[in-house]
């Protein structure tokens, strides 16, 4: 019945009728993930609690705005994408998080945490100043709860003086558990035997920031959610309300209930076998590191498994520290160690670093402090779309003053380099994609800021490359170029700050190829644009142009942006009598 | 007795010592701050808290950490700097900040509300990971408290399972007044007649966190603080425990008292008489035009006046917002309110903007939403230091897909751009500096990504500059060559992102001269660059190297940095021939 159906329709079926949407739902869900990959758990656990919410409320008059949006796909098959549900992920389909292009439905786009309520209040404040009436619904999970926007917009909440609804989706987890004394409070409201008026009191912190808190009540319970939101819908008229809500995380899916952290991202299924993946290396080299050098403690937020470290958090339990999805609080946490002598390796993806972009720039770099970032998930990290790609993190942090910033070009410099910033006394960033999938066989020892040759070449074009994808395409080229009777030189740009300029001072070729799994502007290629700027060098540039980069398969996205073996290959051939 | 005082002096001195000790520190502070500019009515408030903390503590065993950090006078003054205290925000003065590199009392930079709790608590942890014994304070203000880094760090105490101080001092301002449901908390918590059983219950917040609250105490009473301090002192060894005192902001000086926000920050004398402020011109223009279009709405975080927009938060209390020390939930309201069809103005500083970065990228940019920053206080701000310098706008922001970003050449053109900005439908960034010194005479309509020519020239060499400052370089650059008989070109690039790429081609000049306040990498020199890396072009950039730029006068500064009229004149004169 899923097939057609309308908001309209929805809403004239018996209870019945709803509960078997729910499994069909499921089902849909489960086998498109295990196909296209995409978040399960997280929406396994939202079905009875999105058809609900479609029931009682009137969207897209009403609006829905998701925190992160990964557990949005039931609200995507009940607003007519049914029929493009098994393109979810994959280059021009729907998208896994909510997309205004894409639906009226979606009216806020999401991807990192803690936005929900700061935009359902902006959404709220909107319909007052224009004199529009219709509801306003935020539902996030308590992972994203441990997220300082969330107190920011509770704190002006009275201040915006407007309503909304809040549904705290409580499964006790964020991709891994859950952290923190908000959680532990949200446990102990969760807590069936306290007594009624001990609640109360406890409800309080809501409360003092103008929320009427009603809870606890099980989100997997359809009736029980059509009639508390049918009541909730009436006293928004009048108050904000969160509404408490137990789930289970990867409900009605034995496998996922029983691992909801393990199934909450699932990758799709590919030929392709990495050969392993840099959060392996990071992990196993920070374990090794730290047994004889007791400053090394490591950070993450809300990330621990998914960037390697599961054994170094068992191995080192008092030198490592998770703190949630608070990327800015762990920056600072990270330099505060820093100037009492410690070494703090701070695991974070490239998309979520841009949070912590004011922090790195005052806390760590403007107190020159031997802090090592380890970037994961940097250049296009492909099936999430636009809010989770890794291309800026070049740009964003050449430009900050006192930091290194190093691209391994396999898993095996990655590893150099991490033993290497043992003794590296100053800021510095190390970016890499996730899999790993080639090995090359030059390895120059690390030493900062020197580059190494690949490939010696004797034409009048030499490449530069930073990070495995980028200088696989580049010796791809060259290789290819070879055999056309070119020789073209490859040079590993290992550190993009500071460069070799001593490496580049020696380049005698006229034409000088840059490549590199970044945004053009601001990347690798402007530092050697700039470089070069008095100079009679003719520089190329092959990185992504200034647009947002949409979701995809890496290889195809990279094509996409003509960042490839064959433009380069073609570049080179149709400028080689200039 | 202040001249030669030692912690160890100071813990000799009886209390009527102690109080005449005070008496001479607000007398310095207030006579070197009329004269060197600088933090007053804040660093008033905080005098007898400060003695009594040296009193008590053993610093710099012990460690002091401040939020934002404007209130660090009487704590320099007591730790070694009375001596070098009328060198307090002059160049190679010291800072009127806390720098680590100035003097070992001073433990943690900061300069950007909300870090010092995470910071104190990094602090304490390293110390428990090292073994070492010491305690750790955090000194901050109610404005700082409503941001959500505060939040972020409370949610982690006890998972760190660490032990420190926070000095909650409270004077109900952050600049202007504190706003949100936290101060009303806090208010509620400092009401003498709640009975102490209600109060005990309404602290439970902060102990929700694991925090022994202690509150309300005066601030400065210094008698009742040093009791208290050491009685708090024997507490840390077995838990953490927040001290709530109340200040009063400028105490002892009637005209701070009585006007704390206009004494928040004091300028010092200058010669120069500027033509007006940007900010004037903000207000103005907004107030206007909001008059006519009732989508215009403005936020700012904690900072209304400062920004010019008083007149516009009394003509429009509906549509204007401030929602305390929050950028990034400024950011994101803005952006929401802009999916309804408003039209809103975030005003901030460039600094403050930092916070913003991944905000401005996922929900301004990321949508596409009409939303225009506008950036004061960017390029260098002059006295404040490293922490405040507005210099990496254009390079963060330049390199967001989506973006427009504007730099006015005087105030004038500011007027123009804002009246143009209504209605243009995309993320838009004006940055400007605080002054206008400098009306130039023509004034090209504002249209989108269009350059202007603001002096024709026939040689070799032609000047692209953006902003007041650079353009004032420039012109007299170009006017002190012509009557060496070379004719310069100067254009106006009041776009730098899109760039004028039609004018760019039409540049005949070999030789490029870029000019900016702001850093080189990323900046209008680095597109430039970028933009005729395949071409012949010789391109010279005037911008800040990579380093941070301390604190000092806005001209000298530039010159130290090589940015001046004379620079450029040498440049082109000693290539006239190549």
């Amino acid at each position: 019945m899923l097939e057609n159906i309308t908001s309209a329709q929805l809403k004239t079926m018996t209870l019945k009728e709803l509960l078997a949407l729910c499994e069909e739902i499921r089902e849909v869900i489960t086998a498109t993930v295990f196909k296209n990959g995409g978040h399960l758990s997280s929406n396994l656990g939202m079905v009875e609690l999105s058809v609900a919410l479609h029931y009682v409320f009137d969207f897209p008059d009403d609006k829905l705005v998701f925190d992160v949006g990964h557990q949005c796909y039931t609200h995507k098959l009940l607003s007519g994408r049914y029929q493009q549900f098994n393109t979810i992920r994959k280059k021009d389909g729907i998208s896994g998080f909510p997309k205004r292009d894409e639906s009226e439905y979606d009216c806020y786009n999401v991807g990192h945490a803690g936005t929900s309520v700061s935009a359902a209040l902006g959404i709220a404040k909107a319909r007052d100043v224009i004199g529009k009436d219709f509801n306003v619904v935020a539902v996030i999970g308590d992972g994203s709860f441990n997220n300082g926007l969330i107190y920011e917009a509770f704190n002006s909440l009275r201040l915006l003086n407007t309503n909304i609804l809040l549904i705290l989706n409580d499964n006790g987890m964020s991709i891994a558990p859950t952290v923190g004394s908000m959680h532990e409070y949200l446990e102990l409201l969760s807590e069936n035997d306290v007594q009624k008026s001990k609640m109360d009191r406890h409800a309080k912190i809501f409360e003092r920031f103008g929320f009427a808190y009603d809870g606890v009540y099980d989100g997997n319970d359809l009736e029980q959610m059509i009639n508390k939101l049918f009541e909730v819908k009436q006293r928004l008229k009048h108050e904000s309300v969160i509404l408490h809500v137990l789930t289970k995380k990867g409900k009605g899916y034995e496998f996922c209930e029983e691992n909801p952290e393990s199934t909450h991202g699932i990758s799709a299924n590919t030929a392709a076998v990495p050969v392993g993946e840099y959060s392996e290396m990071l992990g196993k080299t920070l374990v090794r590191l730290a047994k004889d050098d007791d400053r090394i403690v490591a950070v993450t937020a809300a990330m621990t498994s998914s960037l390697g470290l599961s054994d170094f958090f068992s191995s080192y339990p008092n030198r490592a520290i998770d703190v949630g999805i608070c990327e800015e609080h762990a920056t600072i946490l990270c330099a505060s160690m820093a100037t009492e002598g410690l070494k703090p390796y701070y695991a974070v993806y490239s998309t979520f670093l841009q949070r912590s972009f004011d922090e790195i720039i005052i806390d760590i770099c403007g107190q020159n402090l031997p802090v090592t970032i380890c970037i994961d998930r940097a250049g296009i990290s492909g099936s999430d779309g636009e809010t989770h790609q890794g291309v800026f993190d070049l740009s964003f942090l050449s430009l900050i003053p006192n930091l290194t910033v190093a691209v391994p070009k396999d898993i095996n410099e990655f590893e150099s380099m991490l033993e290497w910033s043992a003794s590296f006394n100053a800021p510095l960033a190390i970016r890499y994609p996730r899999e790993s999938k080639k090995i090359f066989g030059v390895k120059a020892p690390i030493v900062l800021g020197k580059w190494e040759t690949l490939k010696e070449g004797n034409s009048n074009f030499a490449i530069i490359a930073c990070g495995e994808r980028a200088i696989t395409l580049a010796m791809s080229a060259a290789d290819s170029l070879d055999s056309s009777g070119i020789s073209v030189g490859v040079i590993n740009a290992r550190f993009i700050k500071p460069l070799d300029t001593q490496m580049l001072d020696s380049i005698k070729a006229k034409h000088i190829i840059t490549v590199e799994d970044n945004m053009l502007i601001g990347g690798l290629g402007s530092l050697i644009d700039g470089y070069f700027s008095q100079s009679n060098k003719v520089i190329k540039n092959f990185a992504y142009s200034d647009k947002f980069v949409p979701q995809g398969d890496v290889g195809e996205l990279m094509r996409d942006f003509g960042v490839s073996s064959e433009e380069i290959v073609n570049y080179i051939k149709s400028n080689e009598n200039r």
